[in-house]
């Protein structure tokens, strides 16, 4: 049986997530290593090249084979642009390595800031040198605010044994028939074109979007005649297997944040026994938050005991109101620079001291955000009525320009953050786990975030707990519906039907 | 030795918190009774009265001898303004009375909300038909953002055998000297001028500003040459006395919410033994938030075991800045009529449907106020600049224009309390509690508030534990505070060292 026939996108009006199981495909994750030293988003500020470690990113320019990134960032019809991803020593992004970096010239770095988001976007390539046998999947986890997609390229090597790269690519899903679909099409128009990889058929889909979006995916695909097969995965089992799959198989993806030194620590190695892994809790900071107790391997060892509905959708739109930041990174930089004090009530502001008996500094928040309404009231001398000595009250911009937007930015983010540890203390707590790692886009590599995580946990445990933070943070759910990818039975399936005949 | 000489004030700059303790003074409790029958705060919308019970509601009128607010209200120098207190029929307020509530004069009712909502803070009164002994004390807890004031008046009865009333006010602690001190100062000279009642001449303080405004007080009854004594007590142990005193002492005075019956449901009979009430958490909800374990009565059987920066400080600072609402009441009644659908990220939203694999409704909130930024940016088809078709970006007040006031508003108020009541089960859990009380102003006797944070705790514990709510939510710190009072030994030195010798 044909793979065509085996779609009946109509006839599944009503999904069921398990219905199909293809079981996984094996990637060969030997010798794989992520092509790039950049890690904490603040370091693309610094001018001198970071040091974290990356052995092997010193010979990343000759990673560069197969990338189709570039050829396909410009993915609208019709443009054509060359790639953002950095090329060459990865180090240092391009932006900074055109700069002149003397102390006058910081202003100049500054303005590339956003430049230099995206590409930190684009430096999550995972090389796989040793991953030769043939992909005909990609993946995407379609979540309440980004869509996270994942797809493989081969080298270009001639001889077929150059290995690969995993990518990584994320978009805002209510762009989603505009941008996700467009990347999509583009990636499978290229598979068929390229004689020497066979086509991508299969998507392997996760995330709340991939029942919502499931018909229009399947609908655009017949109209280009793409035998695609789409597979939809549970949400929850692709977050732990994409966790799973990244902490035991690709080095320096894990690190910590010390408190002590104020910096991140890697951990070089990936884990290879158990009781270095299980029992942990996983925090995936998305929107909203899931929280999953994972005590071992497989589908039969985790359980999604909790969540949060003030996650990165909370920040990213009270921050859209309150900031004049046009994206996350934007949000992001502005709380950098930020100071909460001027927005939050602390202890010593009520205190007037610390409140020993209970263990409270006086530098501790004891309300968020509660610093501003006394401020406009107070400050303004406003009356009852809301009335400023007679004249009609404050206009929302008069309102706001009170306050610095950084002030705000960072204020929330602690809000958003401590809050997030806390509950993610608690629960942890519940069931005696010791490990929490924390993923999800909410946190892009964001100093301040992984401090203020680590700080709420290591505070309300005593030490007792420690936080985790990954560098494809933001991608388990995808990575995870990637390994789950076709299995090999299919693949077969597949040769004897070669999607190239419904070609022209 | 006299008072004033064991007031030392300029050598106590490190305060010590137990270092003086005058025991509790004995209030007569029995036949107490709060003499109205409102209860929440949309009641005060309700054309008919209401029907809570309170038996004693009738002869109110009768209760009104001895109260000294209408006179104290107009404490500001020079000012006197007759009493905004409701009398006679307390089951109706004067603005009811008086307005037409035919339905095409609802908005005439409308426009007296701020006025009603001034009266619900009136009517918390609790009348002691049986204490007749002497009260030299009045208390004070001053919170990071309202500072709560109890005192009690004597009944004009000529034989001093009428009993009394307690009387509970609150002020903005930002009015602290304004306000706060001209109303103790109000207080105590009248009591000083009254032949038939002993002056006050002890503040029990309480709350952070207790500390912080130590001097202060201090020194300004020093200028006025009262011999006053400000006795400072821990805040928490004040809540948890405060608490026991209302649950063990005032009949209706603790209610529960009825989430079937979408209503409220009075406990008539104060609680009389231990295990109706031991072991519970209370939940402190001011500006932030403390929870407190308790297992038993007295000073030992409480602990402070978490809290939450997330409180009313924080809901009322977000809406200063985003909605017009001059005072918390008007948020709360905006919080009333919006719908949070327009603002927040249903489960629904994402998936198209339920989540039924981990019991997530699709009209769960997935994401607070996730819907904003999306609608920000593509209702507006801003490009990543944040340039709206070329257009210059748009202002804080187009923005906010974009999205009714009333459904930020109670987009937030769920944020806050389905974040308190989550936690709050959550540290309920780790010691086995299955009683959570909800004490502090942030509740205000908002059904909106009182429902959500019991449905979290109900869902949560998938109804294994119970909310607890009560009339004098706000006041717990400062009638704990009232009822540590001076004890008897105090008050024998005091009468011999009359302060009234200290007057001209």
């Amino acid at each position: 049986m044909g793979l065509l026939t085996q779609v009946k996108p109509n006839s599944n009006d009503e999904l069921d997530l398990q219905l199909i199981d293809p079981g996984r495909i094996k990637i060969d994750c030997s010798g794989s290593y992520i092509a790039n030293d950049h890690l904490l988003r603040e370091q693309y500020h610094s001018p001198t090249p970071s040091t974290t470690p990356s052995p092997q990113a010193s010979d990343s320019s000759s990673e560069s084979d197969g990338d189709v990134d570039g050829e396909l960032n410009g993915f609208k019809e019709g443009e054509s642009e060359s790639s953002n991803e950095p090329k060459g020593n990865a180090a240092l992004p391009p932006d900074l390595k055109k700069a002149d970096i003397s102390s006058n010239k910081i202003r100049e770095i500054e303005l590339t800031t956003t430049n230099l988001n995206n590409e930190y976007d684009l430096t999550k390539n995972i090389t796989l040198p040793k991953h030769n046998s043939e992909v005909i999947h990609i993946s995407v986890d379609i979540g309440g605010t980004l869509t996270k997609l994942v797809y493989f390229t081969k080298s270009h090597r001639g001889d077929g044994k150059g290995g690969g790269k995993l990518h990584f690519k994320d978009f805002q899903t209510e762009n989603f028939s505009n941008e996700v679909l467009k990347f999509m099409i583009k990636l499978i128009q290229k598979s068929i074109h390229k004689k020497e990889v066979p086509p991508i058929t299969y998507i392997m889909a996760t995330g709340g979007g991939a029942h919502k979006f499931y018909q229009l995916m399947t609908k655009t695909f017949r109209k280009y005649k793409f035998p695609m097969k789409i597979i939809a995965k549970d949400e929850m089992h692709c977050l732990i297997k994409g966790l799973d799959w990244l902490i035991t198989k690709i080095p320096n993806e894990i690190f910590t944040y010390d408190l002590e030194e104020n910096n991140t620590r890697f951990i070089p190695n990936p884990y290879t026994h158990d009781e270095q892994i299980y029992p942990y809790l996983l925090v995936n900071i998305g929107s909203g938050v899931s929280m999953i107790k994972v005590t071992g391997p497989g589908p039969n060892g985790f359980e999604r005991i909790g969540g949060s509905s003030l996650g990165g959708g909370t920040l990213w739109g009270l921050l859209s109101l309150l900031t004049e930041a046009n994206d996350y990174n934007e949000m992001l930089e502005m709380a950098q620079r930020g100071n909460n004090e001027n927005i939050d009530l602390l202890v010593g502001d009520i205190y007037g001291s610390n409140y020993n008996k209970i263990g409270l500094k006086s530098s501790h928040i004891a309300s968020s955000f509660a610093k501003v309404f006394k401020k406009l009231r107070f400050n303004n001398d406003l009356n009852k009525d809301g009335m400023l000595n007679g004249s009609p009250r404050l206009t929302p911009a008069e309102k706001l320009a009170q306050f610095k937007q950084e002030d705000i930015a960072r204020s929330l983010l602690y809000l958003i953050s401590n809050n997030i540890g806390q509950i993610s203390y608690l629960q942890a707590l519940r069931f005696g786990l010791k490990r929490i790692y924390f993923g999800g886009s909410y946190i892009s590599g964001h100093k301040q975030t992984i401090h203020t995580l680590s700080y709420a946990v290591n505070f309300w445990s005593h030490g007792d707990m420690k936080s985790y933070f990954l560098r494809h943070e933001g991608y388990l759910g995808s990575v995870g519906a990637f390994m789950m990818g076709p299995n090999s039975e299919n693949l077969k399936n597949h040769e004897s039907n070669s999607p190239k005949s419904n070609k022209s």
